[in-house]
């Protein structure tokens, strides 16, 4: 990577564009250089406006931003109102002629918890670089001069995933302000919600078929592979969520007076929790990983891909993996089973001497195509059983809490479906033309990846291809506190959206 | 108890109070009726004043209306500064031939959460009566009649301690105003960091060993027998406090990207957790109950006590007991173990899909004369280097995150001393007598509570028999929500308080 973005530094060359005519390798590299501060200002501006998707008010100030952006770069755009926050379509016919590309854009993000983060707010980005002694220190970029690729903007949705869909927004701004016509007709959909596992995306893609319909479905999210190289990827992982509540005595009682008597809910909660994996990370809940093989053909293309995991295990800051598969591809292939948090009394400063009446355990099973969400939850609620717990919807009445010593409730929320499209397949030789003119050799192919998208609803209900397009660094703190994106990515990821408006679609 | 409750609620008779004649039991009760409105009136005012020991302005604010309240009382007041809270001392001699009592007064309370409160602010004390629904329902009393003695006072503080201070107050005041002589000299002292753990006072009572020289030290602090009988209580379990951490990856991770591949920490202290207990909450720690032997004789006492375990259970809401002794009492002649806080990625509306970089596990170890706090310390500290851990001080280097697959550390803070008073002693007939003037039988005398008391030092350091006279309501619900004194035992409570100034000490 490094050797071209540093190459084009020195490009002075003034981009020709003309309408209808094609961009070379260096033409693309050359324009993406030139749009590369005013893309990023832009993003500076867009991460200052707070974008969690539980908040109406947040989600509409975001899509009146998306909204006057589009229809100044010559967009079509209508708001589809829905049970939940409002999706924003946009679209730009080039030629009845032409294929359609409908490119997905996720605009909410993660809550936050500001006091975690290297700065005052983390919804105002900050332009860092490392120093010698490995620290991330401000830098005060003046706006003007091109930004030092290995520069990082740290802020909410820095990386997931407004900064892939500002360098998209990028590209397409390019185009429009140089005359140049993309090679297909872009259908654009913008969601509030994602974080929030798109609750309406489903029912507004069946409500909307025709408007939705296309050949190709682009999803302007996920973090690239490992090697931070150029990124495809042809299925993710889907998403169910469940939260466990064990219960203890009626009331937190204090340790003193009733330790050694009342037992303490966290014990039973512990052995639960032991009770699912194995010391090496296997989930033994019966019947997790049913349904899943991989073919010797898989195997190899899985282990194909230029990992290092030495170094990832280094940077990840463990010992060891758990053993789910021979490598970390393989390890993505399967259905995890996680204690996204937990909690029961008081840490810390609030920290007080009581036996805590319940403890919360808060699960996320991520999901592949052979293991359905309803199954994988049953499964959870049947090991619990049989680990001899009574299961309450509410919390336990004083003649259950009197007949059984193992209570607890459990609730669940099925979120993003899994999905794979072929790698071998029209969509996925078109898109390895358009990066590979950019990017050489250099362009991963990933058959699944680890985190959910809401993306299924369009391959399920409207039978179109999905692939995800990757552009942020790994090492992106995605979801937690100083979440940020390497500078670099941004302008590869605007050299990426480039390649692909200007590769003809047949 | 109810019986003579409501039976001096008839009393109309005026008590004639005449300085050094002793009051008889009629008067007694008729005594604590009159003050029992004016005293409860005053504890709500009292328990207004916020009292968290780390709060200095706070603790100031107490002691200037305990200052102001003992001076207006006879007394001669002194600020005893220390390292930490400044500690109040009151004293009112009788005569140089009469033994002196010093009492010790707890004046902070728990923080809060005001949340899980069923009222708007902890600090401003509600009363309640119980519907015939179950539930608690606000009462306007007029602040004149006679409150009923089954309605409770809901505020912080209210059991633990201000309320057992007050009854205590409320005593000597009825003393001062009708000026009638104590049968012996008084020396108070008002503790501000009690939940804390008292970290200055056995220094201050090393330096100041002639002021708080005293024949017996009565602590106004605990809660009675589950009878709700009036109870004595000869020891208390001391406390060591420790907080483990477990240590996962480096930074919290994305659980679609890394899960199935990171470790996740929750379910190594899961293990871990579950390795300190078994199903039945005896602890396995090597050498845990080492020294404690209880004999025929021990267990004959403790088991005489009058108990129904089977409505206790119902109470707090559990199937069994922890099987630690043959029953509650025997249960506390124990050291135990508890989980008082677990904390680990977030969980409710805040949660995350993340895997947690580390898990807090917030332990209280409740300690015997016999298993002293350094000892079970290092037995804890020792149990995790069996289980595997790799102990830090700090967190983990990249290097030890390399090579050690279990990673902790642990911090620890030895609060009060265990302490165990003969009951079989000059201390133990006199307050029996005392207490069996106004109650008859039921007087419960207990070898040992569950609870801690920062009382070691006086024993230890001036060699002083110490009893501690308990007043609240056994379901007050301390250190946890909803902390209520029933207004019953706060009129015991003053009972009480007048039986042992009315008693003559040789």
């Amino acid at each position: 990577m490094k050797q071209f973005v540093y190459l084009f530094l020195f490009f002075s060359l003034a981009v020709q564009t003309i309408t209808g005519q094609r961009l070379s390798e260096r033409m693309i590299k050359s324009a993406a250089t030139e749009a590369y501060p005013g893309g990023l200002k832009d993003l500076m501006n867009f991460l200052k406006i707070p974008n969690i998707g539980s908040e109406p008010d947040q989600v509409g100030r975001n899509l009146n931003w998306c909204e006057n952006k589009f229809t100044s770069l010559g967009f079509r755009t209508e708001v589809i109102e829905t049970s939940s926050a409002p999706l924003l379509f946009a679209e730009k016919r080039v030629s009845p002629k032409k294929k359609t590309v409908l490119f997905y854009l996720q605009i909410d993000g993660q809550p936050v918890d500001a006091s975690e983060w290297e700065q005052d707010d983390p919804f105002i980005p900050v332009i860092k670089e490392k120093g010698s002694d490995g620290h991330w220190k401000t830098v005060d970029w003046d706006g003007k001069g091109i930004p030092n690729p290995e520069w990082r903007l740290f802020g909410r949705s820095a990386s997931d995933s407004k900064g892939p869909a500002m360098a998209f927004i990028t590209a397409v701004q390019y185009f429009h302000e140089h005359r140049h016509q993309p090679e297909f007709n872009i259908k654009v959909v913008m969601d509030f919600q994602e974080e929030l596992g798109s609750p309406s995306l489903p029912q507004a893609v069946t409500d909307n078929r025709d408007l939705f319909d296309a050949d190709m479905v682009l999803i302007m999210d996920g973090t690239r592979h490992i090697s931070n190289w150029p990124t495809l990827c042809y299925g993710a992982r889907g998403i169910a969520t469940a939260r466990i509540r064990v219960f203890g005595p009626s009331t937190s009682l204090h340790s003193g007076q009733y330790g050694n008597y009342a037992p303490n809910p966290v014990f039973e909660a512990a052995r639960l929790i032991s009770s699912m994996k194995d010391e090496e990370g296997r989930v033994l809940i019966r019947g997790f990983y049913d349904g899943i093989s991989l073919s010797e053909k898989d195997k190899k293309a899985l282990g194909f891909l230029p990992e290092n995991e030495d170094s990832l295990r280094l940077r990840l800051g463990i010992h060891k993996r758990d053993a789910i598969g021979d490598n970390y591809q393989e390890s993505m292939q399967y259905p995890s089973l996680n204690v996204r948090g937990l909690q029961s009394g008081w840490v810390g400063k609030e920290v007080r001497t009581i036996i805590p009446d319940v403890v919360d355990v808060e699960i996320d099973m991520r999901l592949v195509p052979e293991t359905p969400g309803e199954r994988m939850i049953q499964l959870l609620r049947d090991h619990m059983e049989r680990e001899g717990y009574y299961m309450v919807d509410d919390t336990p009445s004083p003649e259950e809490r009197a007949q059984y010593s193992k209570l607890a409730s459990l609730d669940y929320r099925l979120g993003s479906l899994p999905f794979r499209t072929e790698m071998d397949s029209e969509t996925g030789h078109y898109l390895n033309k358009a990066l590979s003119r950019v990017f050489g050799e250099k362009v991963v192919n990933m058959r699944t990846t680890g985190g959910s998208q809401p993306i299924a609803p369009f391959i399920k209900t409207l039978d179109i291809p999905a692939v995800s397009v990757r552009i942020p660094n790994p090492d992106n703190n995605i979801h937690a506190p100083n979440e940020n994106l390497r500078l670099g990515n941004f302008l590869e990821g605007i050299i990426t959206c480039l390649a692909i408006l200007n590769e003809p679609l047949k």
